[in-house]
């Protein structure tokens, strides 16, 4: 009987999941709708019988040990989704206890970024580390943060926030409720942003005076990159110098081996990391000058969110 | 027999050692010169005789089970105490091991905030917490941080150094070679350069103008406060400010549960305290606010070093 865990990855459009084995195989993998209603019990039906066709399809006898979940502002200690601006769902959502009442298996859930973070140490790039940093770069900016091997969850279960770290006074209006977080800046939408300052600030011809705000994505500002476009190469620069300059502090707080950096954005490569890494050197205090690897993810694009969720139920019963 | 460890609090001038419990009393303490020479040797054989002599004293038998030491640059992983400024020693010192090898008994090194850290956990405010900070406002401004219940160290042992994260680009110069540094505003030095900063830009007449730089200390800064001389308020109104907007960041990395405030510049109370509060509410993310507590430290004047520094071996010895 091959043992399997459930890796859940909630996000405001799409639920992935994927059924996993303790050496990170996904035996199968799918998606299905969130946003298709807002009531939970309704999503979790029909989240729970795609879940059983999919197992069906395999054909070795399995047993399924449990199940994590990734969600936007998860919260790992009450198992809880707590107001997620991006999902249906108002309120606090007991997620983790509607879902263990139907499959009656463990049941862990965390947020996004610490799932990535555990996906990371178990099956990625953190191998054999005990103290790192996952930055995920999405929509907005995230962060998983190890320390002596264990995820940091603060004492309320929303550490790690660093996405909400303050950049610049009266700055970019942030989606919650402030101004000149971080995220605002660096992140796949922060950069599209940066990309409009320059397109204002600047006289420079650019083909991206030809994309409407609406149109612009990550990729296609890598895309312009590649082709020399001063624009494009100047907001990924603005972008790694406010990073590498936030990444410099963080580093003075936790000392951690290694930071990865994850999502739409880290797709970038060399036109991220490399001012990042300037920047943050440039910045750092001399004890930690050097010291730091800072790279992309280790982790593949396509079922990392699964694994990672996977990743927190291993983890939770290794216990 | 009762069991002791010995606390010893490495500063610039003094070392102040004492003979504690496991209840946190301390038997005896005292304090002997540290920069008498520059021979790190000569230091501890002197030191040594004096702890002696100390031991003496008391009349009930004792059994020395291990050794604590809280000192600047103190590497907790390597037991070495690397490139600190305030010291005559240079380089990198392996205190730890030339004190085992005089001792014979375990001996643990780290740095003296971590120590006030650990001080607060076993014997202060932060009994029964598992997430809290220690921030110290002294010459600089240290910061112990406390994640699951033990000391965050990093990957180099170097973690925590609060007092290097960036308040301003361009900004005052520090001691670490760089400018801007949070310690520049926030310290028992900071708020002094905070004094010279409003009476160089303003003209209010207040008697802080008749103090030279060299004269001035927080003490002073917080006895013209408490006569309601308007630059001394000015300037713990701006320390608190920055501190409270830097701490709001802090929160976002760790969501403790409390943070406390030691040292030389906690000791002028709610003229720190509030402003601080204030500033820290005001820039906090929703879910953070009216959660976290900043409070004085619970640990005395007095002897809070010493208490640290065996706290940290108790601890040790547990393990």
């Amino acid at each position: 009987m091959k043992e399997v865990a459930l890796g859940i990855d909630i996000g405001g459009t799409f639920t992935k999941y994927g059924v996993v084995d303790r050496q990170g195989n996904c035996l199968v993998e799918n998606s299905v709708s969130t946003d298709f209603t807002d009531d939970v019990n309704e999503y979790l039906n029909n989240l729970n019988a795609e879940i059983r066709k999919s197992l069906e399809t395999i054909t070795e006898p399995i047993e399924v040990k449990g199940i994590g979940i990734g969600a936007p502002n998860g919260n790992y200690y009450n198992g809880t989704i707590e107001y997620a601006p991006n999902l249906k769902w108002k309120g606090v959502v007991p997620l983790a206890k509607l879902v263990q009442k139907i499959w009656n298996v463990p049941v862990a859930l965390t947020n996004d970024a610490n799932a990535a973070a555990l996906g990371e140490m178990i099956y990625g790039g953190a191998k054999n580390m005990r103290n790192f940093i996952v930055i995920t770069l999405g929509t907005g900016l995230g962060s998983g943060i190890v320390v002596n091997g264990d995820v940091v969850y603060g004492h309320d279960g929303f550490a790690g926030e660093l996405g909400h770290i303050n950049v610049k006074h009266d700055g970019r209006v942030c989606g919650c409720g402030r101004k000149g977080c971080l995220e605002t800046y660096v992140s796949a939408t922060g950069i599209k942003r940066t990309v409009y300052k320059f397109l204002a600030d600047s006289m420079d011809e650019s083909e991206l005076r030809g994309v409407s705000y609406n149109e612009l994505s990550a990729e296609m500002i890598t895309h312009y990159a590649k082709r020399g476009d001063k624009i494009a190469i100047q907001s990924f620069e603005y972008t790694g110098m406010i990073l590498g300059q936030k990444l410099a502090d963080t580093i003075a707080n936790f000392s951690p081996e290694a930071i990865f950096l994850f999502g739409g954005l880290a797709k970038a490569g060399d036109f991220i990391l490399q001012p990042t890494k300037r920047h943050m050197e440039e910045n750092l205090m001399p004890i930690y000058r050097g010291k730091v690897k800072l790279v992309l993810s280790g982790l593949g694009e396509i079922n990392a969110a699964v694994l990672g969720a996977s990743a927190l139920i291993w983890k939770e019963l290794e216990k």
